[in-house]
């Protein structure tokens, strides 16, 4: 048990794990070539060394606590870590090529766990969250609205973008990127004199409502 | 009186009315879902639910105010309300179904009033605007010289387009988000030599105001 | 004179002279609409009343510098205002009525001087370009070796987007928007190997550039 | 040598030199341009007097180190500076007149040594790279897992787009420019309905990454 620990705390073993790691998604992209020919079976005996290695760094992982097994579940990393990796060998998956294909791809973010820093950031991320709280709402009662007043004004003539809320609030959505918005103000204004205002209003408002939540995220960012 | 004051300003009080127009927003959506069969009149009865409530709101609201109901007319919030809860009873809107779902869809937005948060930030986008006013001004005129012009060079080629100077201050405002400029080169390029010009110097005035006015809302928001 | 100094100073003359150029304009923009039938005299009427305004104003502004009128062209803005009140008087123009527009258009840019706001904005706007001078000289050279590469990979298959140098140029400026990144790397694609290496590498160098400018402005701006 | 330093060290010699590549840059515009008729063969003798102009420049830079002219290869633009003009005279390449003109456009990237500026700004791109470093690393794990997802989803139905990893990681690469996203959602929402959830999910953590890396590049900025 505490040479398993000392294993796993030195950085070769971590340097190890993420080489693995990287060359498995290498060879998962290479998968996604049709053509490949008779590489294709060598990439499945490839695929049966990683299952090895994984499973070896799991059962380390847990040895490493020794005595209390029970330790190695109380981070959220090992529990992933041990259903991507055990989930593999659940027999009936292998009916299921694309679901196999994803649990496969699943451990490619592992490579977060060995990074200090990328689970500083992905911490950061979810707690700047709080902060732009209010926003968001403002911004799912205008969207909401908007989808509502969308849905009265265009559901007759344009089905496909305000058939009902649901696809009204996808076509508000995708106007937050003004990527649509020369389309959609020619297609409204064909049909209602107010289309140019629903759509510039709109716009006007989106975007103050995004500005002021960069701003507020660069402000909180600053105060830490 | 006092108990109405004492219901209106405690928590399960608020929560409960948010909870049932977070409701009557669902309820709104599902109704634009077209084939919902037999659920169509129980949404009916529903309805006739929710106008109860938001009545018995107001009551309470008003009586909470004892012996001075003029004061309840003080906040604009619930002349808002009283507005939007009220006009639904005016008999003759039942003609115009568009009119009274746009009255009922009026309702998600008292959403705000309840979040403290909300409110502050619907008065700091409005107080952000004076700080901005001489960029939004220099906008302006940005937009109606580049509008007179682009109809002095286009009307005749592209109507659609800069056929009046109304139709000009839309394109030129969509342009704001550059999503039509290559489309708009392409097209002048072919009539005008004047048209790269025209539109190159115009993205260059544009961007570096909105850069402008990005940076005036930063700097504002961080004195406070 | 003094009577006139008295005058210029005064902010009801300010006011009134604003008022004018505001109708002035509004005036200009419903000349754009076809179809005005009788009211089309009428604004010839009101054409010549804004002539007799503007000529007496600029009038006296020059008798308003007593014995010294040649002071009044120290001022850049009244340099600006009598050739653009005089030019209109020039007989040989009439025959241009697309020069005559461009001139009456012109009236309106003078809304900037009457705004101590407005002007200080125009100021910081060019008093930001040296210190981003570096960056605009790079994105010069950025584009220009981007540009050759680009006509000598694309002139034969994209003739109208690559063909010289100055359209090259064109594409790239457009390019900086991102709006047609699409278009073009789905047409190169076709044609070269290098077209994604191309356009992937000038995107990353162009937002990197844009964005550094972005930054340099902002810190300029705060550290005023 | 020692004149041959003060020459080099002089503010004419760097002014005539950055004069000459200016030159060149406009005589490599204008060969693009076709039917230049008797205009060509002119061009072609003013190549012959650059070449000569920067050949002496070289001599003249060796010849400043004096007895130790190997000090010429301690910095690095002087060894870009001999690569590209020493290229040109390797006869093989005279075959293949596009390697030439990557050679003649590449003198032009030369106008970066004269100017302390622009060294400045290209080590300061460089140096904010490591700053960004782990949200690169998580972006490129999001790619990584949304390409292989897309391959999954939508490989059969759409394979321009996402036929093998690397379409998909360029699709995805281009999406972060958010200008294909109305006909991606478009025509995946017609294939699968998780299509949606796919780009939904995917645009929100891509601005989130991006928002982060702007924040961290701006707070980087402002500490120095
Ligand atoms: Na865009
Ligand atoms: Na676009």
């Amino acid at each position: 048990a505490r040479r398993c620990a000392r294993i796993v705390n030195s950085g070769p073993f971590d340097v190890a794990i993420v080489a693995v790691i990287v060359v498995n998604a290498i060879v998962l992209g290479i998968e996604t070539y049709p053509h490949l020919g008779t590489a294709r079976p060598v990439l499945g005996w490839v695929e049966m060394v990683f299952r090895a290695v994984f499973v070896t760094e799991i059962v380390i992982r847990v040895l490493a606590h020794g005595r209390r097994p029970q330790d190695f579940f109380r981070r959220g990393w090992n529990v992933f870590d041990l259903a991507v990796i055990a989930a593999i060998f659940i027999p009936g998956l292998h009916g299921d090529p694309a679901l196999l294909r994803v649990l496969r791809v699943a451990r490619v973010v592992r490579l977060v766990r060995f990074s200090p820093g990328l689970r500083t950031i992905v911490t950061a991320l979810l707690r700047s969250l709080p902060g732009v709280g209010g926003f968001l709402a403002l911004a799912m009662v205008t969207l909401y609205v908007y989808g509502m007043l969308g849905w009265l004004l265009f559901r007759d003539v344009y089905p496909e973008a305000y058939g009902d809320i649901g696809k009204s609030l996808l076509t508000l959505f995708v106007l937050l990127s003004l990527e649509n918005l020369p389309d959609l103000i020619a297609q409204g204004a064909d049909h209602s004199p107010w289309a140019v205002v629903y759509y510039v209003s709109y716009v006007l408002i989106a975007v103050n409502l995004l500005l002021n939540i960069l701003i507020a995220v660069i402000v909180n960012s600053m105060e830490e």
